[in-house]
């Protein structure tokens, strides 16, 4: 037995290291290069990859896409594998940056969004182009500074908290979307409708009809009210938390993975004002009883319009 | 004994009250209007003071002041009410902000100083007047909503840690300081030598020697690195923390007054990175010994420098 603790000690100590000063060869990440089907195997082009260069390689790759391209219209998608630990940047970004590994990295795929902008630019092709870049989530906090940070955000990734969900999203289309700053909701649930109503293509095809999202058309083009004024926050299968206009609701509160506090329901649902304390720190569903009685009812409504699956994952596992 | 603590409770359920919707007679708070000395006595001009147009009341005193001025040199200090709790703003400002009654204080605030500068302007006098606009400490976290709030920052006012002393200031002098954006640091124990600096007056006066503070007017023209590269923390008569550079050692951690963590002296000091952690999240003592040890020794020679005095307030209590 003395020999398994001995060995699980040594796994963390490792785990720990293998983050803070990260070698490629700790993990065996292949690199697939192939323009497969997804679900065909297919072997890896590198095993392991080299991550230090990933970004610089999607740049390169990204431009000479745009570039075969001609006058076609293109979708392209750019998923940064970085600012996901581990932490590896090119060796020319190596300390560029005063906020450390992390800072690094981020000024890294600063460059490459501008080296794919001026891309577009040389293509000819940037005033006919929407650009928009996103992300997925917040701070993977138990990564601490590799982990990035939600500001003045709640807590962060895995978590129905604003830290954990609320991400920036900027949209670019020079000469067809004005510049400035608009602090509406929006969801990535939205793209889709929004792209499809902004780039006029396809024209025979319903975007509406089965779609959960919203045309945010005219919030990015003339600064409206979103038309999204409520979202649902989901933990599996678990309706935690319903947003309306400036108010959050939260019907179970749960700390990261394994950060922070345990799973709460709540008997009497937490009520949060998003733009007086965009922090979540202060409970007032004692104050305002008839917005209380209005989330309720918004996310019964919603309930009652969904119909909760398995995430696909577990159903791919389930047997047909 | 019923009676008492019947009395607390009620005392106790005024209190929270009193903030949440103030009035002024709830505070028998004096305005006084008066060009004598400080120590000399002064009936009070209105008492309780009309705080709600107290904004409106000293930025209209201090256009007549600009105006009275003339071609004369002057100093005008408006050191503003709010948003110190509790909150008032005129009737123009309620609800003229999504933020609430705090929001509709920062921007009666925020019309405040525009009406100044605009009236430095009409005096003709706009470019020949440095306009120094800061605050004096972080968000009173006790009062929630209506105690403002730090972002990123850790904890509030009371504390040692950023969200208690950290705060932004603008220095506005057009034509003669660059505008920008300047993430150095500095004090306000560093404004007198500054403003002497800047205005080169009185030209006969040393502002060097007996003064603790910095020149900072090379940062502020040039952006060149700030003279102040280190900063004690005091809270009360003990170095409760020390800043060199991007890095800050607490020797000692303490909630805000009655808020948050007892006071604890570290054996081990921590260390923080504010750059790459500005929410003070992640001591890193362990894994910087030569920090360590330089922030030891700049904190000690800074100890050494001084001769620590009670308190003012303390010390006029005491026999002469």
């Amino acid at each position: 037995m003395s020999g398994d603790v001995e060995k699980q000690a040594m796994y963390f100590a490792r785990r720990a290291a293998k983050y803070a000063t990260p070698k490629e060869t700790y993990w065996e990440a292949p690199l697939i290069t192939s323009t497969k089907q997804a679900g065909e195997f297919v072997d890896a082009t590198e095993q392991p990859a080299k991550q230090s260069t990933l970004t610089k390689r999607y740049t390169e790759e990204a431009i000479k896409f745009i570039n075969k391209s001609g006058d076609e219209p293109f979708f392209l998608y750019v998923p940064y594998t970085m600012p996901h630990t581990p932490l590896f940047r090119s060796p020319e970004f190596e300390g560029r940056s005063l906020g450390g590994r992390y800072g690094d990295v981020v000024e890294e795929i600063d460059w490459s969004v501008g080296a794919i902008q001026d891309a577009l630019k040389k293509a000819g092709v940037l005033e006919n182009t929407l650009v928009v870049f996103s992300s997925d989530n917040g701070p993977w906090l138990k990564m601490h500074e590799e982990g990035g940070r939600a500001g003045l955000l709640r807590h962060g990734k895995g978590t129905t908290f604003e830290g954990g969900m609320r991400v920036p999203t900027v949209f670019s289309w020079p000469g067809t979307l004005p510049s400035g700053v608009v602090s509406e909701i929006g969801s990535t649930l939205d793209l889709f409708a929004t792209v499809m109503a902004l780039t006029k293509m396809p024209e025979d095809v319903d975007v509406t009809t089965g779609v959960d999202g919203f045309d945010l058309t005219a919030t990015l083009l003339e600064k409206a009210a979103s038309p999204r004024q409520e979202m649902p926050f989901y933990r599996g299968g678990s309706l935690y938390a319903y947003r309306k206009g400036p108010w959050k609701m939260h019907f179970i509160t749960e700390g990261a993975y394994d950060q922070g506090e345990k799973r709460t329901k709540h008997n009497i649902p937490q009520l949060y004002h998003l733009l007086r304390d965009p922090s979540e720190r202060f409970d007032v569903s004692e104050k305002y009883p008839e917005v209380m009685a209005d989330l309720l009812a918004a996310a019964a409504e919603h309930q009652q319009s969904v119909d909760i699956q398995p995430p696909l994952f577990d159903r791919r596992l389930m047997p047909r």
